[in-house]
């Protein structure tokens, strides 16, 4: 059974980057790939802050770096990853096929939670963002809610509060999860309105666009809204090989090494400040790069 | 007088990017260029490893990403930085004009030391590489020369032994300023050849392409040449207003905030593991996005 120099399980922009480092660097690389290549940028129909490419979707990026891979000749196979076993030599095993490997590199991503609505998916960058850095320019002047009462909804309310017109902050409670300094930053903002112990009972949409929400059944007339009710990086696996991890994110040194010899982590899975496209394809690359120095 | 949010100084791969997410958060920034935009991947004819882009000459990057800040409406001037004030706003002089700012971002890059022979500059992309990572795939079984005695010469080497067929090291001196246990490496590779106490003293060049090189007045056939001599990060300027470095280079947290308040820095100027655009990317859309929190 051939052993792969490096399996990179999850084939989203931080795998599919390090993918393109680990084969020019002349590694035996395979790619696992749980779903259709792209992972959470799929989601996101314009992306317009990425250095070198003026306005794309993230389907398209997507594509585009799977050509690359392509070229490139990277092996890529389907399975769902159901077991590992560590050791100098690693054994993943999926639903479908069992694999062995020196390295490992974890770049899962994580999912945003949704509300759980009709619409919800559907509005997406029609309405609905789950990016305030991404898609906040688009309201400029315009009024949004950010539903949620994290450090994230809390961090992307801020954020926005400096572009937008109006912003209504609901959550569900009337208590926060989010720091205390944010609490209060925010409520200093003029122009942000706190909804509380209230839920979004409905999305209304208009020409395939998002009409308005229903807050606790009364209508509420927003142009954008931002979805921020927590995340869920896709870690489960990892439990069982003790990597270290906080609140569900793989903890790395800024070499991209976990706690695991031999075992790596870049991209949206890891505990960092900003999850973003580009700060994603650092983190592949210095892992990548980790690991090829790591083999020698 | 205005007083800048931003002004960011170097108009490389580092500073458009932090330009294009600090733009978006709706502050008010300042791009300084001293040169034509892009920096050091303008002396790039190929880039091949950029994740959503098959492949690009560095000068086409550069204009791509300086499209996008035009449409964003960055505004941006030349000048050469001759002073920095610090304090809650700081005061920028150039040989032009003075500025006022609430935060800086040091984005000046770093410059690779040539060999001063002729051909050098002209050939590169031709035979002449100035990046093992960018270009090794080109050399794969082919015959190279790495030049240089440091921790970069050696690991680029230690990088392009795997990929080619047969390596020269070239250094003039027989002691090395790289880590002993690089040495030790790359004194295992079989493929790898130590020519010391050696210069090159001439570069030739046929139909605008590597003919070969002359070490020591004699003859050398290689079909490439990486030329890792060091690198001078363009930092003295910021020496005056002491901010912590190492070797020239600029000390970030992994926000990328230096030790001075109100003053960051990202891309090639700072201390890493790793130089490459995807890095830079990286680092810069950190910087940008820890100064917009900061500034909150």
């Amino acid at each position: 059974m051939v052993v792969y120099d490096t399996i990179i399980i999850g084939s989203g922009v931080a795998g599919m980057t390090a993918a393109i480092y680990l084969k020019r660097a002349n590694l035996n690389i395979l790619l696992l790939e749980k779903n259709i290549p792209g992972g959470q940028i799929n989601q996101t129909p314009a992306i317009s802050n990425f250095p070198g490419i003026k306005q794309i979707d993230g389907v398209s990026l997507s594509l585009s770096i799977l050509d690359q891979l392509k070229n490139l000749g990277v092996e890529t196979k389907y399975g769902n990853v159901i077991d590992i076993k560590t050791g100098k030599i690693k054994t993943i095993t999926t639903d479908l096929e069992q694999y062995k490997t020196k390295t490992i590199l974890i770049a899962t991503g994580r999912k945003p939670k949704e509300l759980g609505l009709e619409n919800e998916k559907q509005l997406t960058g029609r309405g609905i963002s789950w990016c305030a850095i991404c898609d906040g320019p688009l309201y400029k002047n315009k009024t949004v809610a950010v539903v949620g009462g994290g450090n994230s909804a809390f961090e992307e309310a801020l954020y926005l509060s400096t572009i937008v017109e109006k912003l209504y902050l609901i959550h569900r409670r009337n208590t926060f999860r989010a720091d205390p300094i944010l609490l209060e930053k925010l409520k200093q903002k003029k122009n942000v309105e706190f909804i509380l112990n209230a839920n979004i009972t409905k999305i209304n949409e208009e020409n395939n666009h998002l009409k308005n929400i229903e807050v606790n059944n009364q209508p509420l007339n927003i142009d954008g809204l931002f979805i921020y009710i927590g995340f869920e990086p896709a870690t489960k696996i990892f439990e069982k090989i003790n990597i270290k991890m906080d609140n569900g994110y793989i903890i790395t040194n800024k070499k991209m090494q976990t706690n695991k010899k031999g075992i790596y982590a870049a991209g949206d899975v890891i505990k960092k400040d900003y999850y973003q496209i580009t700060t994603a394809i650092g983190e592949a690359t210095t892992a990548a790069l980790t690991i090829k120095r790591d083999l020698e």
